[in-house]
């Protein structure tokens, strides 16, 4: 923490907080954190990063307001360039990376629209902490040779949907992976389309509830099933939907996987022989 | 580090070492390559990662042997069972993320199978780290709803090349964006198997040389023009590709943009403005 100076405008860190757990995020965003003079996060940061951040920090959680609606983007904006402009050093934290389905983008433009420096601090992205989290590796040299990512939220019926369901399905049918990110709410939805665009229904898909956080629960079953399983696990958000053969990887290494939620200890070994069909580790 | 102990089988950490800023190694894995008994590392980490290990720690590159080949994977994988099982803690340290594109997932097989305990400790990809360091955010809410990421030193005219460029180029063309990793040898190649499955020759294109490290080099242009872009401006690897409408986004924010390499600061604004139709910004 710097002493502010109104002469001098300060910098916009847009840092990424990680997938949850705080000793995943940067040695770089650590000591942001420790040095800023005020901080902007969101919901989708982890509680535990949020309450890492010295007692001396301006904290301000603009993803939701007190009337209970997020923050409008523009206001968001605004404040960081106003932030900038009274010389203080502004940290942006986002949870995953920032630039991942996070809108660093567009706060990056408006910055610089408004001369104020900023960076991007890349951080861990749950795209891929929460499917190894759970130990499904997003490529493997004898399944995935690509990896997609998209966002879950959008209704794959609306006509003007941006996402290409038909060249992710064909990743997925030439070995790849997909990762859905926030597709808790949409899963049925996502997963029709996957199986009309030709995605097999006996391709594994995994769900990773809280991935890297106390409580972390995994989902496995295939495209067929999943769906039922989830609703029946009750899986909430955040959660990551992992779908194509690395799934199976899993099975393999769970027996000794250590790490995940590490307050919590290692994944049990009943957990993934999985009696239960639903097969939820509460690790 | 720990005594270590001959009775207890140590741990295996298959640890991210980030994109090669030692400053974006995660807590984590500063935690665990500072306590552990020995490392393992491989040629895309870092150098300044390396040099970070405490002298007191055994660390061997297994990435290349004194004869100059590579260490077959057998080989590692079989130092790191008989490493934990003489009781000491492992890091097995790999660039970026140790589950993309890493071996991290086949590691983890063997290791399950011979009941050794590990974990993945999840790092910085630099399939995000590269870009949002040259101003590109790899998503961005008025371009790219999907983001797919391949390696790029595969044969795209080999009969049994496991890419599907056709589903790479829809996802591009529906305003998504491909990056490619370790794709400066096969560019054409890649290239021009994007523009024969429709990817559009105006399409923005980026390359990121030696991102986040001292020396960092960024070459913009289109599918049209990167071949002879990335020649003139002698790109080696390691470098990422970019390919996608928020390639565009640099042009917007690069004379804002701080950090990347640190060392260097920032983005020169007469680079990005680029007369040099090269536009190589030497950071």
């Amino acid at each position: 923490m710097s002493q502010p100076n109104p002469t001098t405008t300060g910098t916009v860190s847009l840092v990424g907080g990680g997938p949850g757990d705080p000793e995943l995020l940067t040695v770089k965003a650590r000591r942001l954190l420790d040095e800023a003079d005020i901080v902007f996060h969101d919901n989708l940061v982890g509680n535990g990063v949020v309450e890492s951040i010295p007692e001396r920090t301006a904290v301000e959680n603009v993803g939701k307001r007190p009337d209970g609606e997020r923050t409008p983007q523009a206001e968001i904006n605004d404040l960081l360039v106003r932030e900038a402009r009274a010389g203080r050093d502004v940290v942006r934290l986002k949870g995953g990376d920032p630039t991942v389905f996070g809108r660093g983008g567009e706060e990056a433009e408006h910055l610089a629209r408004h001369g104020v420096p900023f960076e991007f601090v890349p951080g861990v992205t749950s795209a891929i902490a929460a499917p190894s989290a759970a130990g499904v590796p997003p490529t493997h040299r004898d399944h995935a040779s690509a990896l997609a990512v998209v966002t879950g939220h959008e209704d794959p019926a609306k006509p003007d949907s941006a996402i290409d369901w038909d060249a992710l399905a064909s990743i997925v049918s030439a070995g790849g992976t997909l990762v859905v990110l926030m597709g808790v709410g949409r899963l049925p939805d996502n997963v029709a389309a996957l199986a009309e665009s030709g995605v097999g229904r006996e391709t594994p898909v995994a769900m990773v509830e809280r991935a890297t956080l106390p409580g972390e629960r995994t989902v496995t079953g295939t495209l067929d099933t999943i769906v039922e399983r989830a609703r029946r696990a009750d899986i909430e958000p955040p959660a990551v939907t992992v779908v194509g053969d690395v799934v199976g990887v899993r099975e393999t290494v769970a027996h000794c996987l250590s790490g995940g939620a590490s307050e919590l200890g290692p994944a049990s070994p009943a957990a993934a022989s999985a009696e239960d069909e639903i097969e939820v580790n509460h690790q």
